[in-house]
């Protein structure tokens, strides 16, 4: 059976979305050749750089010149679209929502969160890199995704494409969660390994920025709510926790001087900003603060933008999986994946 | 639908078999409430130890206080089995050929290797925890599977029941695997780092004989032969090689004396045993060599029985997979686990 193509309505078109149409557009052929997977993007919406359809599939090809040129998706733009993007999502026509807008604690989780449940109650598929819908409202959002018979995935949301919601499901399916922890944010981890070096605080972090890692508001990285919205999702997904970011302790890392980082360098440690959840009597707990971890821990070498998680189960001895330096391929990555297991769900009618 | 139990026909029953009688018997109730996946044994054959069958499922429960007993299943046993081996695998009526027994690189992976080809050829799913039929035969073997529509499951062959070729078939389908290097045996893992505590070669090697964790013939650990398995099944799953042991270059551990233990730990290094595969010329290649890791490697920290893959791929940057001290039902894990992948697959006729 040749299946039709997947259509796919995105919203948002920054790092990840560039390279997301980079990857299939430009290094179209080979993609699918290699993977036989080929989808349409059939609109782009933003929130302030305008609006793509086509029905027909998008020119990606010609896409990235022309936005980057205009700074925007503009009315001359031969497949500008003047539909607002509720609109788009509650009536165009495509199979999932790709949803790539950035992170939003104040608005717990919107415009996104009401986005991917229209989206939901149409019965289409949504695959989300943006963590603020499923830290606020994962088990909601999961029953709603039940109860249409359609599947809400978001591997990018936690260490960019490194499969970790894919292997709990696939390969960790035969046994249970226990315990998650982890270094989980890049910016955080970068300024801790910089201050190891000897740069102040304010010029590690001037330099995160300037390598684009650090999130749009860089508060949310050093006041340890980008790790508290992973740990969120991660308890909610893997401990069937039911837990929104506001109700997880947490600490950031602006009060660690200079001295602290030396001081525990001397007794051979290092301070890491560590998410954990465990179970709790049965119910999913969390908690985000730093730590001394000792030089001989797996954890004191994930340096730099690395990131690492510890999962434990109770059939296997603890499982760690690190990434290393990820880049903007990486979140890209843990995209395509999600859209390559709902190609094969739909082709194979499961 | 309710889908018939999958009927599993065991060859071996050493530890790992008995772990896997454990956890489908003792924690049955428990397990097929948490994973709905409730198989049967329908036979056990071992190579000096007797054999038994019954059609309607073993009498788990029971079994292995019984075979403890009788050091193995003896004709007075209620479902002993005169059959031979080969004829219980050509003639019995079963699902999925379990295969277990231990590796053999005199006898090029023999008879194990003819029991899977037996099975294959009779349209019946494998799921095999020996290296040796996978490291001498992987591309053979899996074209015999795809040609009569089976599946050959090798989880366990590799960092016991750590989801690497589960990793690699559902999280990574969509980039391609350039090089994976990793510390892949735990005997010579643990050796080390005994040695770097102060202990003698031999006294280590007592040691891990004493824990259970060599193997049976602890040759095949000390001087590469397990890693070189291990590497050589990586390298033709993921690379698709087609390389047999004696064609990988290897070394031991048993040339490493105090005195290079301890400069190397005066330098800040540790040596470790470490299997790579890569592509040269579109080719696979691999080798076993013992390598001075640096304290702040991620490999560093992997001591004891623990152990390490680093996965490179063309999409994302370089992903690592830590199993700290794996025991017995780590391994019977990997099995189960690719058993319940064969479950589902024939539950959803795919």
């Amino acid at each position: 059976m040749k299946a039709e193509p997947l259509r796919l309505l995105m919203i948002g078109f920054g790092n990840v979305g560039q390279k997301l149409v980079s990857i299939l557009s430009i290094e179209k052929n080979q993609y699918s050749q290699l993977t036989g997977f080929s989808p349409q993007i059939i609109g782009i919406f933003t929130r302030q750089h305008g609006a793509v359809v086509n029905y027909d599939g998008l020119d990606l090809w010609n896409m990235l010149p022309l936005y980057k040129k205009h700074e925007g998706f503009i009315p001359a733009h031969p497949e500008y679209s003047a539909l607002d993007t509720n609109t788009a999502i509650n009536e165009l026509d495509y199979d999932v929502l790709v949803e790539l807008s950035t992170l939003s604690i104040e608005n717990r989780g919107e415009p996104a969160l009401s986005y991917i449940r229209s989206a939901l109650k149409r019965g289409k598929h949504v695959v989300s890199a943006n963590k603020g819908p499923l830290a606020f409202a994962y088990r909601d959002l999961q029953i709603l995704a039940d109860r249409n018979n359609c599947f809400l995935l978001h591997e990018a949301t936690v260490m960019d494409g490194t499969p970790v919601f894919n292997l709990a499901r696939t390969a960790l399916k035969g046994c249970r969660i226990m315990r998650v922890s982890g270094i989980l944010n890049s910016t955080t981890n970068f300024i801790l390994t910089r201050m190891e070096e000897g740069l102040p605080f304010d010029q590690a972090l001037q330099q995160a920025q300037q390598m684009g890692i650090a999130e749009a508001d860089p508060k949310y990285d050093i006041e340890g709510w980008d790790s508290t919205a992973k740990i969120c999702i991660l308890a909610n997904a893997f401990l069937y926790g039911d837990l929104t970011p506001p109700q997880i302790p947490k600490e950031g890392i602006s009060g660690i001087s200079d001295r602290d980082i030396k001081t525990n360098l001397l007794q051979g440690k290092r301070l890491k900003l560590i998410g954990s959840a465990w179970l709790e009597n049965d119910r999913a707990a969390a908690r985000v603060v730093v730590e001394s971890i000792p030089f001989d821990h797996p954890f004191a070498n994930v340096k730099g933008t690395g990131s690492v998680l510890q999962i434990e189960t109770d059939l296997m001895s603890p499982l760690i999986i690190v990434h290393l330096s990820p880049g903007l391929s990486d979140s890209a990555f843990g995209v395509i994946n999600d859209l390559l297991e709902i190609d094969f769900i739909n082709k194979n009618n499961l």
